[in-house]
């Protein structure tokens, strides 16, 4: 069996749960409770491993430093993650009850707002470029949830705006993450903004095949039911090349801007989408821009590390969860 | 007349809010009018206050550092705030809709993250230590909200419980903004604890009166409607010195305790609280506060600085908004 893309940072992604669990230690039990429940939940740590992967690969030597950086680039996300949840009225995530279905919104909103506090302090000693970073990510966030929102149930939005939503709301990260980690490295390395460019169209794919897991995923894998783009009215690329189907596009398009959706409307548009080539043409948009990002790191020396960057841009694109 | 507690310092605000607006500029316009509508609707700059007066009582001379960690804490702030009109489902802040009513709940409560974010930013260059204190008070703040929350329309509350909470909402980031004031000028200082414990005490009485002019405010004056604390069911001072008048302690337990609450229970329960010694007593204990704040500053060697925060303390327990 090949090794899984991860394995030569096994043990400093081992450290980085520990240091996310330390740093999310507080006074009152139940916040502590709240914020482990999130990071606890599992996810991938794509942005601490793009973080950590990255800092080796420029000839970084003191670990430790990016995978504070990683921990505190995962708690941010996850911060997101839980306020992205009550926006959306999301139920299950990763298999659990959202923070704000177990706890209440109140206090997941506190408690996210607390992680980010978290998230920030883990970046207090290093060089203020990082910060930096997370600022542009976190505003191309804002940015892409405020596009995506206007997008909601409007047919007329195009593959350039599902663009330009997906690269604030997760490209943008991935970017900062594995640009922290080439730039903690050295500073002067010529590769940062290959590695930046690798990871952002990276997220593009993962952001691609997820959208696409919302039509064609197992429940059982994903650990989220399936057709939540649509019950919420999400522009995704499935739809809007489904969109483009002439034998479906009035239906489809009266289903998608019904703001009252019920379940049975998801079902058929879910079937409909199905039914046409929108899912495998997705997921040849995923591809090629997982080649794309592999493309950025040719001008890198080989390595171990650029090994693993590059089976992970397989990963991302043949994942089922 | 006399000249106001922040005479001294009113050049440095005037800065501060040039920082702020600079600060909070982003590529998204809808982002950047979001978050200048909230930190533009005024608010009496009491965090940046705390932080520029106490740098430079402690022998600080470079006055843009104390700015920028002010105009943060400003901002960190505002985007607690925006959180909290959204848990406390508040229409009305400093005489404005709160931006969740203005825009959408969505937009406010990412809008607010991204306000976190470019306080944290503002940090950067600045000592490790200060972004320490605003994790302590924000994890302090998350904790207070929680107490509060626990403690929703449940009348055994007491007084120790009450400072429990406004300890960690109000009084725990005065007591940041006055420390990273006072450590930025000398991390050596002697006064960094009393400049510290000065803004708490100052935070407590803040905070006392506050939730007294929820009983006795002028809503042509505080910008906000009165009794919307009793609407939201939470505990304040004037309520729980009401509830030890053995005239309403029944009457007025049941009306706290009863989670459907009518504008009529309001009207009827601001009534009672007025008939009996509980504002008096909330501004008498406000009072002690403010002269136990003023104490802390006695072994600091008399300046205009130490003068401007003493008259703050007066000037905080004698407001009407």
């Amino acid at each position: 069996m090949v090794d899984p893309w991860h394995s030569c940072i096994d043990k400093e992604l081992s450290i980085c749960e520990q240091t996310m669990m330390d740093a999310l230690q507080f006074e009152n039990p139940e916040l502590t409770e709240m914020c482990r429940y999130v990071v606890s939940s599992g996810g991938k740590r794509l942005r601490p491993s793009l973080c950590i992967i990255s800092y080796l690969m420029c000839g970084g030597t003191d670990v430790q430093t990016p995978i504070n950086i990683g921990a505190a680039f995962e708690i941010v996300h996850s911060a997101t993650l839980v306020h992205d949840d009550i926006n959306d009225q999301g139920e299950i995530r990763r298999g659990r009850k959202t923070l704000h279905r177990e706890y209440t919104t109140t206090k997941a909103i506190v408690a996210g707002d607390c992680m980010f506090a978290v998230g920030y302090n883990l970046l207090v000693d290093v060089k203020s470029e990082i910060v930096r970073y997370v600022l542009e990510a976190s505003s191309a966030m804002a940015s892409g949830e405020f596009v995506q929102k206007d997008y909601e149930h409007v047919s007329r939005v195009t593959e350039k705006d599902y663009l330009k939503i997906i690269s604030g709301k997760t490209a943008k990260l991935f970017e900062a993450s594995a640009k922290s980690g080439a730039y903690t490295a050295d500073p002067d390395s010529d590769y940062i903004s290959n590695v930046g460019n690798f990871a952002h169209e990276l997220g593009l794919a993962f952001q691609i095949v997820d959208d696409t897991l919302d039509v064609t995923g197992d429940p059982h894998n994903t650990g989220k039911a399936i057709g939540t783009d649509l019950l919420e009215g999400k522009p995704t690329l499935p739809l809007i090349y489904a969109l483009e189907d002439p034998r479906y596009k009035e239906e489809l398009t009266a289903l998608f801007e019904e703001v009252d959706v019920t379940t049975d409307m998801v079902v058929r548009a879910l079937e409909i989408i199905r039914d046409t080539d929108a899912v495998e043409r997705c997921l040849q948009r995923a591809r090629e821009k997982a080649e794309d990002a592999k493309a950025m790191l040719d001008p890198l020396p080989d390595s171990v590390y650029k090994q693993s960057l590059l089976s992970l841009a397989d990963y991302v694109v043949s994942r089922d969860r």
